[in-house]
């Protein structure tokens, strides 16, 4: 069966735009025909490359009729006003991760797709590079027998990407946590199966001048006995994609010579400056991201199960079971990201819903809040809003 | 200054002392002079190859007076009744790791020393490794700050080598916990200054056929405010080694062909073979572990500080500050475990305890307890026998 392309809006330029430029460059499935943004400049080069319309206001792509869905690119804090805007307007959505950052909006955003009967999918997040998705399928597939522990760990210099003031204030969504520790959490609980019952963690603020976590460890443990230990640390000094055959985040190549760059880039920087730096990495402003040569990746991953382990890497899963070893791939797509894509065309042409949905990214976002609680706390939080794998998946 | 020669007695001649060998032949601060075992093909192996005494109890090495110290190499249940009976006869000792099995007889055993005015050194174990004593070091120095998170984890074979059956019953010491477990918890808290708070873990025993624990994540945190992440499996999938330059835990170079040879080798075998073949790697009667050609280790380890990040390697320490990278090389010494030995020579000849005394053995085999304990109930437990590290290394 073929469609005619999803009509796609945009809602914020940033960042985060620029790394879904290459998808929606590629992938015919989508056409933007819309956007939403509060810079001239970055709706300028919106409708030089893509025409279509630009707006100044999220009510006005909420009320273009043109639209099948939105993709929502803005910061976390303003994701729950925007999705009921554009819910209320009948738009699916692609809201990037976090959902949101305090737990009443995650509620609100539920309920407003709900009311709306709209389709709402977190994402991009990790837990859709193909890897992961190739690791699901062979754990659904029962071969390996149950997953008993998963182990995640990822070192970085997140900490050290220029930033708004705000992001590195926890309470407004800054740290680690909700703009990182949530793809590890996604990607664990999809590996798991969703249902998370605790969680236990220390996080780690160190240093006084970027004063919010830039670090964590937890334990997870969740329905069916799975456990996991997930670590991270965005204090840019060991980089553990060393373990990943040198293939940063989003698949494109390391250079070991730029050791050291992100803290460079901030030297002598105030917040002003810093600010003026991170407007420099987007839509319209400044260079894009290299190609990728291979997935994207959220750090090592080593998932143990019953008769084999399995470790993620950049190209495909290692499978190491009783007796043999192997290597399955999973082949990198010229348009990356395609299976965030595959999920809005199926949620828009045949109304089914991905994993991640608004319900899967509240669980998420409530593991987020519950390490910072039981660091505060000193002890294990219980979870009360978590949400199963209900997919097509069982019909492997 | 130059002393003769440690006069060294060997109580129980199985794997673990195999495992000295090497470091018996090539060291000649230490003569081994005497030693007590049940079975005589050990007993007249160990005459023909180093002269000396050779008896079929330990009282009579206990009463040998031709003996300055005692390696105590037999199975951890039995380490409190020999502890008691050597000290009794004024030998210090050295005591292959874990002090104990239960807490009971560690507090017998710290008793026991102190009473009889000897020294109680807890070894080998892994955190006398070159190129931990090296981090340490480092970390002591000050030049990194404070340590504020570790994460340590080790993916073995470890539940497939051939065991007796009381080493797969957990009460009776069996499992990863005690024999493997105690390893990566000495060496975390050696970084982390000894005084672990709290432990909160979920463990593992997924093979019906060796109902023991075999695998475990845990949290500790210590005083100062250092946090560590320890994760272990014995169950024989994915080897971790490869991040340690395929180096295997004793130093020696891992064959990739050799996967899955662990399983193959208990296949079939009932619990007498299994013991049988246990048997045959015991002194006297197998094979020799070959030779090493890099320090020995406990698989990966990173040391996160204020103002670097370090990483253990067989080699050494590589160190990732905010601006270089850089590698500290640890030395491999032609008699390895050297530094185990520098300890009991200073203990004999001068009178200074190591780090590794009989109260850190048995804050150690605390935390391993915990994570039991702390698995079993899903809630964190608080840590009440720690010990610091009270050494010269403050002089340093
Ligand atoms: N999945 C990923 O790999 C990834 C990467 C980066 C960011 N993100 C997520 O994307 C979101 C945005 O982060 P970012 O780094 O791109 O931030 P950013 O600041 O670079 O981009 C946000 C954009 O939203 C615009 N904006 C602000 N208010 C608006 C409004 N009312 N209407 C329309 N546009 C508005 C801003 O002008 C800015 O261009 C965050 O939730 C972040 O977590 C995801
Ligand atoms: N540090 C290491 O790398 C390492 C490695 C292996 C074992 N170990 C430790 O060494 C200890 C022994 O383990 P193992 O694997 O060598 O076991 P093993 O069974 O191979 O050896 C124990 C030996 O003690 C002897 N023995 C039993 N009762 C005795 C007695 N009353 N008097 C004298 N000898 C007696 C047995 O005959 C046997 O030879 C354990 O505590 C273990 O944790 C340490």
């Amino acid at each position: 069966m073929t469609y005619k392309p999803v009509r796609l809006g945009v809602l914020g330029l940033g960042r985060a735009f620029m790394l879904m430029l290459p998808t929606f460059r590629n992938d015919d499935r989508v056409r933007l025909v819309a956007a939403a943004a509060p810079r001239a400049e970055s709706r300028d080069a919106f409708v030089a490359e893509f025409g279509g319309r630009a707006y100044a206001s999220v009510e006005e792509l909420a009320a273009d009729p043109e639209i099948d869905a939105v993709y929502i690119a803005t910061p976390h804090q303003m994701h729950a006003d925007h999705v009921e805007a554009l819910a209320a307007g009948g738009k699916h959505i692609l809201v990037d991760k976090p959902l949101a950052v305090t737990l009443k909006d995650a509620d609100r955003m539920v309920a407003a797709a709900d009311a709306a009967g709209v389709h709402l999918i977190v994402g991009p997040s990790h837990s859709f590079d193909p890897p992961v998705a190739l690791a699901r399928q062979m754990i659904a597939s029962g071969d390996c027998g149950q997953v008993r522990m998963v182990q995640a760990f990822n070192y970085t210099d997140f900490l050290y990407r220029p930033r708004r003031p705000e992001e590195l204030r926890t309470e407004e969504g800054g740290g680690v946590l909700f703009s990182q520790g949530v793809h590890q959490i996604d990607i664990v609980r999809l590996l798991c199966g969703g249902l998370a019952r605790s969680v236990y963690a220390m996080t780690g603020a160190w240093d006084r001048e970027r004063p919010t976590e830039g670090a964590y460890t937890a334990v997870l443990d969740f329905e069916g006995g799975a456990f996991a230990s997930l670590t991270y640390s965005g204090y840019a000094h060991f980089d553990s994609d060393i373990w990943m055959n040198n293939v940063a985040e989003l698949g494109g190549r390391k250079n070991p010579a730029n050791y050291g760059a992100a803290r460079r880039a901030l030297r002598d920087l105030d917040p002003d400056a810093e600010a003026r730096l991170k407007q420099t990495r987007t839509y319209g402003a400044g260079a894009e991201p290299p190609q990728p040569e291979a997935n994207e990746h959220f750090g090592p991953i080593i998932i143990s199960c019953d008769r084999a382990d399995l470790r993620l890497s950049p190209g495909g899963v290692e499978l190491f079971g009783d007796n043999d070893r192997s290597f399955i791939e999973a082949p990198l797509d010229p348009a990356p990201r395609k299976p965030v894509i595959d999920a809005l065309v199926e949620a828009v042409r045949q109304d089914s819903a991905p994993t991640q949905t608004a319900r899967w990214g509240r669980a998420s976002l409530e593991v987020c809040h519950a390490i910072l609680t039981s660091a505060a706390r000193r002890q294990a939080v219980t979870l009360r809003k978590q949400c199963g794998i209900e997919t097509k998946e069982t019909q492997l």
